[in-house]
């Protein structure tokens, strides 16, 4: 088989994906472990998928983006029935009178790492070797495709108990945001959305390519590390080129779930090198900012991640707490994430930072 | 030209239907006003429709109803771009692939009775003589066709910024309600809503029958009286058999804005015969209750209605202001609005009255 077909994904990978979208969730996206418990589910009934190269496909195959749109602290409680995205895909069908061809996920990060994966093993349709994050962020614009031009409209949402909404015609993608988000947390918090169809050569430029093969690696690193008792924060730094960035004991955490986010802030006291040193991180569904002793040291874009600091597990914000002790990694966003076009939609003054200028994280070598 | 053939709607007829639309308003329903000038305005372009009978379709064509949804206060301040119900209704088209043979009404008071004659002019189609309430009420689901079992989709709803929305499967009228209130809030705070098609013999069945032509003659009822300087209440009493409730002055008037929704209470001090005596409206957009001493008289469905005292013009709730002098008239509201499952939707427990049993005004004979 050429590298073309791609990979199958076995029951084995689901555990080692989930922690690895977890990881690159930087503290939001979801809780992918319930996701997994269904992705399993389907396999063990006998559906199977594929994951496949960004280049897999005929230029004009049709690709559908599906994932859950919500709030976390809502996701964790509520089940989703299971056919969410599924029903929101074939809503698109109906409306364009065409078929998807391959399915791709919106954020890598979380819970939506699984959900293409579902609606792939429910339809039957491979699963493309990307997303349009390369981690998580908070709303629906914030992917590479919408950055890139894709179009808002037409796109579809669907609950649990039957509803579904066609946004048929959307004139901007803050627009989509708004409407699919109010529809969410109407629809009870949490929902499936499918955006609008995209033609497969423009995924395979606009999209941050090889994400799922890298949420699989980070996860097997992990439980690697953890057989053979290494320590998982620095196999995982070695692994991905991660910087660690502080050690240290979390303080004060404060949360609150405002307009259908998690907003919040995490402060750390400093543990090891970082002894003596306060960390604060913002939280907007995700881990936003990095500030070390008051300056600002990793920004959106790029990738801020919470690693117990003993067992490597990525912890999430809204199971963030007092007493926690944390290594706070970091990599560097996908250059796609950091042009001009992307630092309109996903710089730190879309999250409500016009003080901050965006500094790159430099890219540190890969050793492992 | 037979009965079935209705009659034509000319400039003349407009200012009475806007002032016996906002009579039958009850207080709610939006101002008729703007609606009336557009309609002016098409038909000065040369745009014409007929108002046909309820009998006057084949059974097997479609009926579209569509309307405003928003809030009055914000209805007032914010302009329709004029096509919104035209691009819902033209989305429901798309959707199903048939084509709708005649508009009618969701509700004859208020706003709303022009919006159907603005999209029967600008589609070339009839508006049939009849509606869904006989009265104005604040949700979607409060019409006749949602009473008696017309389907909640498709619906589409359409801004003045080119979104469409189509609500492609709802559970029930409640949800879109809930649906299409968010997506009119999101929109600015006010949308056209097409429901879904309904077949004309069903709305044969259900609408409240011949209520474009009572809006009319309660208008020219009350433009005639001006013209020849009689009691106009008087006048208006005499037309439609209306019950004088109270007479009084307001000393109070409490109003917020709340969800969509205006929700608030006025209170009268009595004049003439109810001198020593206080009434007291409580008010959901529309007129909901009328107690007099303490004891409730007249209450949802029935209709409560404020006139001017020395005019007679119908005093929007939104409008309402100390020191008003105002004539409190009430109608009973057609059977079809008191049926027990007509209670379920519209009658005072929907209301946040558990405590009342709704009592119907007992029908006077129309003497003039």
């Amino acid at each position: 088989m050429s590298d073309r077909d791609g990979y199958p994904l076995t029951e084995d990978d689901l555990l080692p994906l989930s922690l690895g979208a977890a990881v690159l969730g930087t503290g939001g996206g979801g809780n992918p472990h319930i996701g997994m418990l269904r992705v399993r589910e389907l396999m063990r009934k006998g559906a199977t998928t594929r994951i496949i190269p960004l280049d897999a496909l005929p230029d004009d195959a049709l690709v559908s983006e599906v994932g859950g749109i919500g709030a976390p602290l809502v996701g964790i409680e509520k089940f989703e029935q299971g056919e969410e995205c599924l029903r929101a895909m074939r809503a698109l069908e109906d409306f364009t009178g065409e078929r998807f061809a391959a399915m791709i996920s919106a954020e890598i990060g979380g819970a939506n790492s699984m959900e293409p994966i579902i609606t792939g093993l429910q339809a039957g349709l491979p699963v493309l070797d990307g997303d349009g994050m390369g981690r998580a962020f908070p709303e629906v614009q914030m992917t590479t495709y919408f950055i890139y031009g894709g179009k808002p409209s037409p796109a579809a949402i669907a609950d649990e108990k039957g509803n579904t909404l066609v946004f048929r015609d959307v004139i901007d993608m803050y627009w989509l945001e708004r409407f699919a988000r109010d529809a969410a947390v109407a629809m009870g918090g949490a929902a499936g959305l499918a955006t609008a169809p995209m033609r497969a050569d423009f995924v395979r430029r606009v999209a941050v390519p090889d994400t799922v093969t890298q949420a699989l690696t980070i996860g097997r690193t992990i439980l690697d590390a953890r057989k053979r008792r290494r320590n998982v924060v620095d196999r995982v730094i070695a692994a991905t080129g991660a910087t660690l960035c502080f050690t240290g004991k979390i303080t004060d955490v404060r949360r609150e779930l405002k307009g259908g986010f998690v907003r919040g802030e995490a402060r750390i006291d400093g543990l090891g090198d970082w002894a003596g040193s306060e960390a604060r991180i913002a939280i907007q569904n995700e881990n936003l900012v990095l500030w070390v002793d008051g300056r600002p040291v990793v920004m959106v874009p790029d990738l801020i991640m919470n690693l117990e600091l003993d067992t490597g597990e990525p912890i999430t914000t809204e199971v963030l707490r007092y007493g926690q002790r944390v290594a706070v990694i970091a990599m560097p966003a996908h250059a796609l994430m950091k042009t001009p076009e992307a630092m309109a939609v996903v710089g730190p003054q879309c999250f409500g930072y016009p003080e901050l200028t965006f500094a790159p994280l430099a890219h540190a070598p890969v050793t492992a």
